[in-house]
């Protein structure tokens, strides 16, 4: 079944019914990986340019690693060596990579809205890997391929999202996202980490961590970035951890089947112990191995065969 | 048909007839970029190896799409994170990745000369992706592909290249390649970008470009270099454009089917204004275009099934 | 015939019999790469994740090219662009890619242990390229690869290893399997460069180069660092070509068929002259040959067919 969309930039460009179509073809493409030939001729023919203009390790080699299980050609590009040192401006970049036919692109970039430009200038299918405070729509549909496995439902569930609410793409697109799949979803963090008007996208505001606690289904931490601190958005790590670093302590309060994710990098000690990143409620992992199943459902619903292309 | 050398360091390499069978079988490849499966198995089981020791990311995105269409092995190695940071000298690094035995070694090098040294000490044939202010054949053979393509012959057009001549290894290959194929070829540039002696290679030389406009087939406008006016040798990007810059304007004395090149990356408002770069005219992203297809037939005849390897 | 061990951290991980094995699968696979289709389908549908978080090119690239051509899927990680430069420690980084499903990782690490402490967190295979100054046995298995196709046998054969073997990761792996293998080896160089304690591993200590010279079959130099010099471990590299450079004139005094071997990159003029680099007796670039056969024969034993993966 085709997508509404030809390029995945952000969650508001999918229908409730594209979202369920990723997740259940996700579901199936990611026993591939269990195998021992991991590799399906899908994508043979098919290129695929990852522009990382931004640094990445996960992101960018589960994109890969996707792409290769999909037997699809892939080419790299990255910040350095580009043609962008020389003072090309991006749309050229990117029209000039078009011109050699490749048939999606995948797109990390600093500045928010960069792949959305970009869609606009070019024919080939474009998905976002993330773009400055923006979005992270693959990131949003790996974490809720993970919830849907862990509680085998979707609606009705209590989530809580906690940390830099303010400059985090993976908070937006997962508040977006769970909103229109009908989860309730909880903002928490400094006051000076919560955009004002958050509540619009469709998440409840709460800045006390402890008290909501009890009510949660899940609870998702965001990576706390030291620069933030210097910045004087919180005073420092240590206060910072004191009030919404997750620990077992905090955790006597939580329901039996609390789940616990993070988009990773962990700051271990900081948003999240050890004992808690590490152990039985933890799914940080899964999330990471959802990654590549979300990304090869991507892939094909975009560009493989039953996608018109 | 096989070609008469083994390497493709020069223009000077290459006989007429050789030039003409490289172009008649980039067109038949280039065909094979628009299919749905991109790819063919010519060069199954083949080693490429790419070196570019200077940045790049259209030519080396350029080679890399070529090779994997045509389903050869590629490996990249850069400048950075290379042994030769550790001291070793250039043809040391190549004898020991020829000793890894690749098919076929892709070299961008700073040095004029540096790809003729390689070829003479390997085994393996090599392509020049760029030398220093020397050659750049395949960057010349794309754009020979693309006048073709627009004008339907080549001998007898009259072709200007306008801007920093002296230090441009895109207009050095161009020069040899459209003298050879009976092209009249004008340069034009501030007097200080315009090395004596290049009468030699074969071009006409012409200070006043405005002069020559009405009588040009094909215009080509290399990108200037904002450091060349650091070196005084012209004033600033301003007075260059004043002088060498296309725009509308200028080409109102032009002929109807007047055609605009760019090696890329272009400088818009500076030797080209944005009117002229997007315009009916010019075939900028078509150049890239070819430059797959010409990759994809200079590998398959050297390495292919019709070279003897 | 399965190795009795699931990783190659270090040479002591390997049976007699395991090396044995080892040689004789490198030896059938050494001949894929001579032939005009140089790919076989061994490992297809695996996926290889290269961790280079030091730099190398021959190494990573003899990996790369080993993996591809039996047909494996390949994705790179460096230092630079990895999360580990937002902080993330290694192990978190090595769960997160294990999340991905790899079959098998290929580390380098400039920290001694880090493959070990990587291989004892994650469940995939993993394969050490070189680690601090701890080992790097995949070389060790190349160099022997080679010694046995020049000599014809192994057993009895003496080996003089020359220069910094305190640093030398790659002295440490082929003390330790030369010793295993009935190898006589000697080491030399200056004293602040030989370890205490070195008789421990199987070599026997001779700080007078020329005086063992007559005696060997094999004289294996390490590229000897300037750096070492300024840490005053010896006064300049013109004093310690004096008394370990190999050069003509000391070969004067060695057998016929002494054999020469560096693991590059080599210092010509330092610990060897170009004459007696480039010349009968040395085997340098075989050694980089071999290299691919051997590391082709490490993956095919870890997670090909007879492996039981």
């Amino acid at each position: 079944m085709r997508l509404s969309t030809r390029n995945i930039i952000s969650i508001n460009d999918l229908s409730k019914k594209d979202v369920l179509n990723i997740l259940q073809t996700a579901e199936s493409f990611k026993e591939i990986s269990e195998r021992p030939i991991k590799k399906v001729p899908t994508l043979r023919g098919k290129t695929v340019v990852n522009c990382f203009f931004e640094d990445s390790t996960r992101t960018r080699l589960s994109f890969e690693i996707a792409e290769k299980r999909l037997s699809a050609d892939t080419v790299n590009i990255s910040k350095s060596g580009s043609a962008m040192q020389k003072g090309e401006n991006l749309i050229d970049t990117m029209k000039n990579i078009e011109a050699m036919k490749p048939d999606i692109v995948v797109i990390r970039h600093s500045i928010s809205g960069a792949p959305q430009m970009i869609a606009d200038s070019i024919d080939s299918h474009v998905i976002n890997a993330g773009d400055g405070i923006h979005e992270h729509p693959t990131q949003a549909l790996l974490d809720l391929m993970t919830i849907k496995e862990v509680k085998n439902r979707i609606q009705g569930l209590t989530v809580a999202i906690v940390g830099d609410i303010l400059h985090s793409r993976v908070a937006r697109s997962n508040i977006l996202l769970m909103h229109k799949m009908g989860i309730n979803v909880i903002v928490s963090g400094p006051k000076t980490l919560i955009p004002p008007g958050i509540e619009n996208l469709g998440a409840r505001v709460c800045y006390n961590l402890k008290e909501i606690i009890p009510t949660l289904d899940v609870l998702m931490l965001l990576r706390i970035q030291r620069e933030r601190a210097d910045e004087n958005l919180f005073p420092n790590l240590r206060e910072y951890s004191r009030y919404f670093g997750v620990n077992e302590e905090m955790l006597k309060q939580a329901r039996e089947d609390l789940t616990i994710m993070h988009p990773g990098p962990v700051n271990r000690g900081v948003e999240i112990t050890p004992e808690v990143a590490d152990g039985p409620r933890s799914v940080i992992l899964n999330q990471v191995t959802n990654g590549v199943a979300v990304r090869m459902a991507l892939l094909y619903l975009l560009i493989g065969e039953g996608s018109g292309e």
